[in-house]
């Protein structure tokens, strides 16, 4: 039995639409799809589902609305409430924009401040990953100033993000977590030349969570990770910084990797690209990473069935 | 006529020697090599010069000593003069070990600053280089703690490794420069949203080296530019900091990628590895990084011949 999965069609104006659109056929693959949004924007062969009240018949595409923030909200906090009440298995999200957001008076930079309230998520993180390598990967720190993020380094938020990590891996890929964890500083500060974090921050926590039984090593210089050599040893790897993980992820992988958010009481993942409002229309859209997040999402729909 | 190009030996108690001995005939294909190191550690067949006057012959594989430290250097400023005297075209080196260096009571950390000091060079950048791509990357910061790397961030520093860069780029691959600028903060701080170095230090930089005629635009964000849409725009990236450019250098090109000096008034190349003191007699010492590093270093030198 497939899981029932549910796609949001996020914001209307962006490429959201279209990507539905070209995965549709894809998607029953591995699941069984309904598209919270609506039906204006879609084919009339495709199952959707409108629980927003908002007008959309006269919003622009390619620009911002309070409009379409406004529906883009009210649909990803149904499916969200659909798979807290057991009704759905998951929630695939296409982009929303974070203008259209504001616009409409809504206090969240991004899907997943929306998920982590309204499911009441103690701790959470937002993973790339990758099926094919297989491997995951959590940041520490995330979207915010390079400086703010370095100064912002405890043990605690390394722990935390080693243990979502390592909570996720066996229902990503059914195997025990092999985690691997990169270092702050050039050479992992080579031994203290060019830096301390490696050792008063990092390091500590890797031993704690060793204590704990988890498979977990490191710090490994952020240059030296995704080597295939090192990498080939981990299912999982955390890395201190945004561009530390996203830069060899989206090299490795281009659009197969996916956002996948940890942590939450449902199953949620994304396509890892924005509204592109300005390929809107074009053909250019590409719906490999909705087609990617959805095969995960339904791995990880299974595995949670199973167990 | 090839040029002549010296191999100064490095360390030998380290991976150099092997390197050389495995490397030896292959550098032919590119150059006229002349060992600058010591007879003791390499087949007969070699063809050696050795200026110092250490005692070698009771130095231990695989462990800093003074000896080898003060032998490496002596070699590498050897070859240094020679070329400054125009009696060879170029130096590739292989690895020193830096506690080498400081058991022999030298205050260097490592090539770079030797080469700079004994040529006079007013600036100079270490280049990553891939020549089957080709692209160059310079990094604006390098080997410093990650928070110092980001608080001494400056449009003139930006402007200098832009220019270096912009220089070196037409001896390395025959082309004009054409230079694509990384971003600092993720998503290169999204309009604003997680810092303003972009808009406060890279964007002038980019607008006064415009203005001054050379094609350059950014900046651009990590996580993307070097991605095969955007990278293939540009024969030489300008990263921020030591990751944005290492970690995809070394996941695109594997020990194809060579460090090259810009700003010198001599040919210098290098192997893009360290001494590996543990592998030492192993046998599993790769060349490739040697060979690419003499090719590379035969191609500007033959370039500078030539104009």
């Amino acid at each position: 039995m497939k899981p029932k999965l549910l796609i949001t069609l996020g914001d209307v104006a962006g490429i959201g639409p279209e990507i539905v659109a070209k995965a549709w056929s894809a998607l029953h693959e591995w699941c069984e799809p309904t598209v919270i949004g609506h039906s204006h924007f879609l084919p009339p062969s495709i199952n959707v589902y409108n629980p927003s009240l908002v007008n959309l018949e006269n919003v622009p595409s390619g620009v911002a609305t309070a409009e379409a923030g406004q529906a883009a909200y009210d649909w990803l906090c149904y499916a969200i409430d659909e798979c807290l009440a057991g009704r759905s298995d998951g929630v695939v999200t296409c982009p929303i924009h974070k203008v259209g957001f504001q616009l409409a008076g809504l206090d969240f930079p991004g899907h997943t401040e929306v998920l982590a309230a309204r499911t009441g998520a103690p701790a959470h993180a937002m993973l790339l990953y990758d099926d094919a390598l297989p491997l995951a990967v959590a940041h520490v720190t995330l979207h915010q100033e390079l400086a703010q993020a370095v100064a912002s380094l405890s043990t605690e938020g390394v722990m935390e993000k080693i243990q979502l990590l390592a909570d996720m891996i066996p229902q990503l890929c059914g195997q025990p977590a092999r985690i691997g964890v990169g270092a702050l500083n050039p050479h992992g500060s080579d031994g203290g030349r060019f830096g301390d974090a490696e050792a008063r921050i990092i390091a500590p926590a890797i031993l704690t969570m060793q204590q704990r039984g988890l498979c977990v090593e490191g710090p490994i210089p952020a240059d030296a990770i995704f080597l295939p050599s090192t990498r080939s040893r981990f299912n999982g790897i955390v890395s201190m910084i945004h561009d530390h993980g996203h830069i060899p992820m989206k090299l490795l992988g281009g659009r197969r990797a996916v956002n996948v958010t940890a942590g939450l009481p449902i199953v949620r993942t994304s396509v890892a690209h924005g509204t592109a409002y300005d390929i809107v229309g074009t053909g250019q859209a590409d719906e490999s990473s909705l087609i990617a997040a959805t095969r995960v999402a339904a791995q990880l729909a299974t595995q949670r069935m199973k167990s």
